[in-house]
């Protein structure tokens, strides 16, 4: 169940085909899945978030390709995106991520949850330590 | 301004001294952040949530030091916890976080957010694919 | 699956007819949707929040009837409601809004969820143009 | 700093004295805190924002007035409203919660949003047994 | 469809076994949900999270049984986090709660959820009233 | 009290430069804000984000601006952004928001933000009605 109409023939449009091409470019393999097929239903959307996610979790960057993905999957949880939580849990194990670092970023994420609530209760003063800018 | 109040001499507390004794050990210098100032006001949650923290933050793991306080602020961030995303931006720092790769961390947690709220919004169903239990 | 057990014929209770016949009467139509039709556990409950949302979604007020829709999507996504996603989108649909303006829709709240991860990592100081009250 | 502009003299509407009246009558004190000062700034949200919140929070139900502010503050702290935090943190010492009892409010708070954040990364299926509806 | 493989035969690891047969003690009966079957997958982390879930919420501590489920509830609905809500509602009934109570504790939820937006939205300036620390 | 260094004289790099004469060609005014000279500590992540805010907020597009606005308004809300609660807002007032829209804003909004945890604590199973995709 979805909120839009993914086109039965997405690669009929060559906007989509163009993504679809450079997905399947980019990954070595022939899989694309639904995030990509549903979001043809608007093929200048579909570019302009397949180009920004690309540039940042598909291309050499400073942060290696496993800690990016894990990244994602810890703000996927945060704000309770099932699809993504899924996609991206995927992305990182085909990315080397152990069973081992699953449980340590599990344990991360879950110890700052826990954090971040207490200290919402609490919300103590900052300390003049963190402060970056000169203000 | 806060929800509780600070006990004014923490240290008079054993329980609460050797919390933070073990603080200052484990970082290798004096100071002493305000969350735990805080949290002094239970001795039992000070070191339990004391504990836990360190367990997984300041002892070698799997995954580097670096890394960990940066999955850190990207859940701190999707929180809304200010305290928590100042004092763990300045850790992050602190195990050698450059300007660089902070703004790269700051892309790749606002890239997920946008794409968690599209699939939020769009609610594709889940690829098989993506399915690691054999239910 | 759901934490309360809707009730098995709802109008037999008068209170509950009564909203039903509201819904019905308010919409034009004789679909009663599942919201309601589990809400009718609790009759006084089921009463205020639908009078709650009748008086700003369904009079005629101040922003049309379409814009109030999208914007009651946007706060469902941002909440992770996945009911209130697909009902207000529907919604939305049977008001007039478009393929092209749901996808527009669409960016606009990834947008914002972008910005909002980026400013809550960033946490920059208030602007004195920005605020409204004299204080 | 605020985005609206609460009334100068926000009693000289009689909307808002009504509802301000109302205000120190329930609590037995002169004391109308700053949300509805800012409410003032639309005299028909502020009786309905008014209404609905005290009939939950200042009448006697099921649940005891301690109790209830209690979990308000839960619900607050996980929305990282600190405005709310704050006030309903002092309604709950008012109606008598102890040091003990608030750290204890924390502890399950922090808790839940440690599992909350752990299961949203794992996502196990539901058990036959949670489900309480027919269906 | 979950994102880690539950072990098939988890009570062969007697690291596990130990907390499955913990969990039957303290709740007096044979059901083991999936949350821990899953979590199974990682022995030390089943172990922590158990232990640390166990001692606040299912040992006697100043709030009683039922209260404690009813605010964990509370949290879980909040962060959205489906399997919780179902788990803990599911616990607070067996705690004793009622329809009615749980009608109220919706209507407690849902009201603090509404004030928190419009708070946020608003941003009135704290009270000084409110602050409980001297700072 | 911000996480990143903005530079002291920002539009002594061209890059940043080229973005702040955009922004002030398209608002017509001088007034930089904070977000973009604190963003500007990283040159190109600066330019990626005001690209991208820019084309859906400040260009021509189906939805007009006021109500483009209001849902971004929304949405930062929602996410407890506070600077960008504050931010649009002052965008949508600028664009012509009345007090009276601005207190309908809250009160869908709010409103929506109620019902959402309704239904997320009561998890009532979709319509088939609104399921727009063929699967």
């Amino acid at each position: 169940m979805s909120t839009v109409v993914p086109p039965e023939d997405p690669e009929s449009d060559p906007r989509v085909k163009a993504v679809f091409d450079d997905i399947r470019a980019v990954r070595g393999n022939d899989f694309v899945n639904n995030v990509w097929r549903y979001l043809a239903f608007d093929p200048r959307l579909l570019e302009e978030v397949w180009t920004s996610v690309r540039d940042v979790m598909a291309k050499p960057t400073l942060i290696d390709f496993k800690t990016k993905e894990m990244i994602y999957v810890a703000v996927s949880i945060a704000n309770s995106c099932h699809y993504c939580v899924h996609s991206h849990t995927a992305a990182a194990k085909a990315r080397g991520m152990t069973d081992a670092e699953h449980a340590e970023l599990l344990q991360i994420v879950s110890t700052a949850a826990r954090t971040n609530h207490l200290l919402n209760g609490i919300q103590p003063p900052l300390d003049d330590a963190f402060n970056a800018s000169p203000e």
